[in-house]
């Protein structure tokens, strides 16, 4: 190609040289000044033009939205916050902008308004700044594993079983619906659906992860998952990505001890590879902050609270004394937890958790829960009551991490899903692991969409997934 | 973790000192030889046991399948074909495997078998390669794209938009199938399912990809797409994963540049990296071909196929070209083929991209199709008859990326979607990218199990993912 990426450019500096450069016109000032976006930074590479020598008709259409290239010489910039800029010989229009019509001006829109144009808003500061930390996170994640011995599989989307029971799912069909086709018993008669079954789309890949596991070792799943819950919070997508390593030979501390370094050298990355963006979502937050009374603003810059998380360790806490910090804590005494701790054995919220990282200052690990409380699947402890589960606790995100050791004695595995009203015959393929070689393993999962959160300091969900989907919103 | 991995003990060869590894028995020979399998790599370690020193409860139950932990002395082998293996002080039963009732013995098992056994044939020689496989092209591609400034984008699974037209697609809804709700008009009333809208699997990140190149510069998608086609071949999947790049000011040339760098670079990666699987499945394709008569035979193994590919240009021929070759062949004259080329215009089949695939020997990029058989999304040449698209065909799998500029011209491409029947209000967004800074752009898809199949020289599509879905087939 004939250009060279506005990243590159700063980069290299070229100052002296002809360049050619191909963007979206972000602002124009005085006839004279072109901010111009590419998108490979956020950074916009200020392009001079000699209006006298610029054709009328060239000029007026230099609106903010339009595609141009621009051909000049690099020069360094006399202007504050840039090294150089590019004094244009030549300027084309590529594609017009009609100022009247084209939705994102140079002002602030709300975040709502932007929802309504996704399918322009990857063109502002905000949302460019999100999809390249975004796409900075997807690939350390990788690397880490890769780098780590692990095989990215690819469990199924469509799937045969619902015995998981991790949420509400969404059907998969092909059956003509004014036409559904019944059995003699007035059942959907799913046999003449395309699969010859029910189908619905993966809540997990957590179960099929741990089939790799226990043939490939050390495997990692990195895929769409769908929740057909009527949620409309900040935290909730009914489309989210995942991550689920899984782990052969490793229990719940190794499984601990890798979610941890896990999180942290991928916020590392961010912050290595994103320092742009993350200073510019920094002081967005900054001016954010500002708008809200003292008390309520973060004691920390965004950038700030991702070193400080990058650098210590998490806290490992135990159920069991989480439910006594909580239980003598002073919204619990004064009874302004809307959920109060009475006793042992509660499932905790939201709130809860909020209070034990700010309790504690940092990330909080939780472990060994009440098994009534969680899935079938976690290995129960020998005190019989606690599963070996942990989920990790982040800051103004909660949890961000749920993982276990897997229960791997065929014969308890098989209690356990009888008390939880799980048909054995839906998971036939699954206890033949703990009948034919199995062994100690374990594995969580990563909400992708709750890291990009916590990494770019966003506050609602649906502005950290290019097109989010949630009850009544499929657009685009 | 208390353990190495097999692949780290074999390249690290720590001979002389002592180590524990676990793995699953694949073999035990004479009460004395283990061959031990982690996963890690397709190599087995072999572990020597003294039967006089090891109890005869835990001798019985190295069988194969089971789950072991050996402990014992590194030392060189005397063995052809290892460098080195562990002799035993201690063996410890991790899980058993009872031999009556394992599925998988030390024999040669058919695909289909297999098939059905898809929860444990990533055990086997075979499935563990073409997942190592599977996994480092994955990785190669995510690396490929990060390296040269490309975004990764997640574009949408659901999809309320039905409008591409490139297949058959299934429907995702939380209706009550035996309550489906109706219009006054008896049409499904979609307005109460969840989404509030019809809504289907996606079956391209295409045009959500464009929308990101035209912020963000070049982006790609890594995911699964769908098709309900009732098709029951060795080559289609009803759930398949596809990399679909996306570059704003890239022409067709860069376009066809791009892809076949892509394409030699990934393969590259997968020679460099997977050099034992690639031996394994080249070896085991070998003894395939033998059972073949010698005319069918390949000419070239799968390790001399795959590092031609990366060494070698690809052909570029125009569809006008390979219409004229066609037309005057040996086949189409002696009327052999299915269908006879006699006019420009016709679509090409199977039979004819093998042809042109033998007749140049080596990868070809068919481009400039006729505007009538490919989509309305492709850019329109000056001829008014053909369009900027282009397919490479390899060797053994014909199609594997489908690609083209993208009609950058808003009145052009709305006079496309007129003469296909797409309602331009369905598109709205998609258009307002061309009435906004619209630029030359172009991109491709590449279905990943094409590619993996290439690369493994598995020869059915259903044995490159770890659980197909195809029709009447959704199990695990």
């Amino acid at each position: 190609m004939d250009h060279i990426s506005i990243k590159e450019l700063l980069s290299k500096k070229p100052i002296g040289t002809t360049a050619t450069v191909k963007g979206w016109v972000r602002n124009f000032r005085s006839n004279r000044f072109i901010a111009l976006s590419d998108g490979s930074t956020i950074k916009t590479l200020q392009a001079v033009v000699n209006f006298e020598n610029t054709p009328e008709e060239v000029l007026k259409k230099i609106t903010v939205g339009a595609c141009i290239k621009v051909t000049g010489d690099v020069v360094s910039s006399q202007g504050a916050g840039q090294d150089l800029e590019i004094q244009a010989t030549g300027v084309a229009i590529l594609g017009e902008s009609n100022p009247e019509e084209y939705p994102l001006q140079p002002k602030k829109h709300s975040m709502e308004f932007l929802r309504e144009k996704a399918h322009l808003r990857p063109r502002t500061n905000t949302f460019g700044a999100v999809l390249r930390i975004r796409h900075s996170l997807s690939f350390a994640i990788h690397q880490y594993f890769h780098e780590r011995g692990f095989y990215n599989m690819h469990t199924p989307i469509i799937t045969g079983s619902d015995a998981e029971g991790a949420g509400e799912m969404f059907n998969v069909s092909a059956l003509d619906k004014k036409n559904i086709p019944l059995t003699e018993d007035g059942e959907v008669d799913f046999s003449e659906d395309f699969f010859g079954k029910e189908t619905n789309l993966t809540v997990s890949g957590q179960l099929e992860a741990e089939l790799g596991a226990l043939a490939l070792g050390k495997v990692y799943t990195f895929g769409p998952t769908f929740r057909a819950e009527n949620s409309n919070t900040t935290r909730h997508l009914a489309e989210f990505w995942m991550i689920e390593p899984e782990v052969a030979f490793a229990d719940l501390d190794d499984n601990m001890d890798l979610a941890e370094d896990f999180l942290r050298k991928v916020i590392k990355f961010a912050l290595d590879n994103c320092a742009d963006d993350i200073e510019f979502l920094s002081k967005r937050l900054e001016d954010e902050e500002k708008t809200k009374p003292q008390a309520e603003r973060s004691e920390m810059s965004l950038k700030d609270r991702l070193e400080f998380v990058a650098d210590n360790n998490f806290r490992r806490v135990s159920y069991t004394e989480a439910v006594e910090i909580l239980r003598n804590s002073k919204p619990n005494k004064k009874k302004k937890f809307q959920y109060l701790i009475n006793e042992w054995g509660v499932d905790l919220q939201s709130e809860h958790e909020k209070f034990l990282v700010k309790h504690f200052g940092c990330p909080v690990i939780l472990y060994d829960y009440p098994a009534t409380i969680k899935a079938f699947y976690m290995r129960l402890n020998d005190d019989e009551k606690t599963v070996r589960a942990m989920d990790i606790l982040f800051p103004g995100i909660g949890e961000i991490v749920g993982g276990s050791q897997r229960e791997e004695r065929h014969d308890v595995l098989l209690q356990k899903m009888e008390e939880f009203g799980i048909d054995p015959k839906e998971l036939w393929w699954y206890l033949d692991t703990r009948k034919f070689g199995t062994c100690v393993h374990s594995g969580f999962g990563l909400g992708f969409e709750r890291l990009v959160l916590f990494v770019t300091g966003m506050t609602n969900i649906r502005d950290v997934i290019p097109f989010p989907r949630t009850p009544g919103n499929a657009d685009f």
